[in-house]
């Protein structure tokens, strides 16, 4: 597989074409933004950790017989992934009140909710990623109602199996962003990353944040939480 | 029937007790209010004008098989309505693009929707009365399932009946907003106010707004706007 142009680079990656129409090559940067690209960091190592995570995430996910567009680790910043059409929908997935939820809903921090919310943001930074009902997202044409039910489903797929797998490891799933895509076949396939960027990660017994709320709350090292994450999957240490 | 004590004073209108549990007598003021009360303005008439669209209004859903808190009116400022518990949901029916749902979707003022759609936001000014999804309003059990499906059918009902309305009277019915409460019977049944108010009113031919956004954008005189609407609705001029 051989790396070709550059076709986009987004706040936290950079996708590359490569000699396959329906592959491409994915480069996790060490950027670091939040709060919608107001709050901009360069931190060494954050994509490096965010590339382990997202691939031990993913190979997982896989495991349990939830596919994504995961083909393989490259290198400690790289994947090869399958190519897809990305639904341009902010998947979001909360098992405990926390951020934009307590915000808009008047709900504390850290309150268990009743079952898992699923919700839609437009993925649309000019508009700051608004959330969307399901009538929005019909209207502007962004998925029909059959693909909004089976996001829907293979979001709350997906978080039954992070939290599960993350509860063994002492660390609450409180919430998390998934991005899905349609492939070369029309599929809707999971894709994007899942990792501390995209999760909200908290240690079980102490309730320490191990995610980008580290960054956005300025909370002390970033990686440090991350790194953590990474050594509880199982994953290298820094060498 | 006689007025007893005020029971709550809002924005728009005051609610007083009768002699009766069930009932209530409501008192429109001449007080606007925009942007969550940022914007307040007294403006002599605006109360007799709100309380003559809203009795003309009820009446006409009414005659059309949509019953509501209305009882009758009382004078030129007040009505006698049912006594009920509002459901703290502000249940908007859209027709055509306007306001916040512009803003939120980037969809341009003025488009026509392919369908109505119908938005639920929290009414709460201290969180500034946020979009809910279905899934916020479970979660803080302000309506059920089934409550939520009933003020869908209801508010479209509403739709179909002043849409039709408003074109025979040469008005775009752009948006409006109802506040639906649970009655004595425990059934759900529609309430507050229907005004220019609560509604976005466009003159067909020119597209003059005829309702509060003359207020909210400083367009010219409320009332002047008011009154046109009254008056093609067949009301009573000012004496
Ligand atoms: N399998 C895939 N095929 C094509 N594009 C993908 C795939 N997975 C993720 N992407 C897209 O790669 C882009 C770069 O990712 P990154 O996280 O840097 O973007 P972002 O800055 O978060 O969002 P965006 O730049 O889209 O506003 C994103 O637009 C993402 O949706
Ligand atoms: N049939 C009814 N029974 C009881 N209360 C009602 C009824 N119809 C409307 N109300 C309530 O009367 C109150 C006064 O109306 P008004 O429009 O002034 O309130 P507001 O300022 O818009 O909103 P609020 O004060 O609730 O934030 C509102 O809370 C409204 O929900
Ligand atoms: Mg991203
Ligand atoms: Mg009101």
């Amino acid at each position: 597989m051989e790396k070709g142009q550059l076709l986009y680079e987004g706040k936290a990656k950079r996708i590359y074409a490569t000699n396959d129409d329906s592959i491409v090559w994915v480069e996790y940067k060490d950027s670091a933004t939040a709060f919608n690209g107001e709050k901009k960091a360069e931190i060494t190592g954050k994509g490096r950790l965010n590339n382990e995570i997202t691939s031990l995430l993913f190979s997982k996910l896989n495991e349990l017989g939830i596919s994504s567009h995961f083909i393989k680790k490259l290198s400690n910043t790289e994947q090869l992934i399958k190519r897809v059409q990305i639904i341009p929908l902010e998947t979001v997935v909360r098992n405990v009140v926390a951020g934009s939820l307590s915000k808009r809903t008047g709900l504390p921090e850290g309150k268990e909710l009743s079952q898992p919310i699923v919700e839609f943001y437009f993925k649309n930074d000019a508009l700051g990623d608004p959330l969307f009902t399901e009538d929005h997202i019909l209207e502007l044409n962004l998925a029909t109602k059959e693909q909004i039910i089976t996001l829907k489903h293979k979001a709350l797929q997906v978080n039954e199996a992070l939290t599960e797998l993350f509860n063994e490891l002492g660390i609450l799933l409180v919430d998390f962003k998934l991005e899905f895509g349609i492939d070369g076949d029309g599929q809707i396939l999971l894709a994007d990353e899942i990792s501390p960027d995209t999760c909200r990660l908290w240690d079980a017994q102490t309730n320490e944040k191990l995610d980008k709320d580290v960054f956005r709350r300025s909370l002390g090292s970033l990686t440090d939480a991350y790194e953590k994450i990474l050594a509880k999957l199982g994953g290298a240490a820094h060498v």
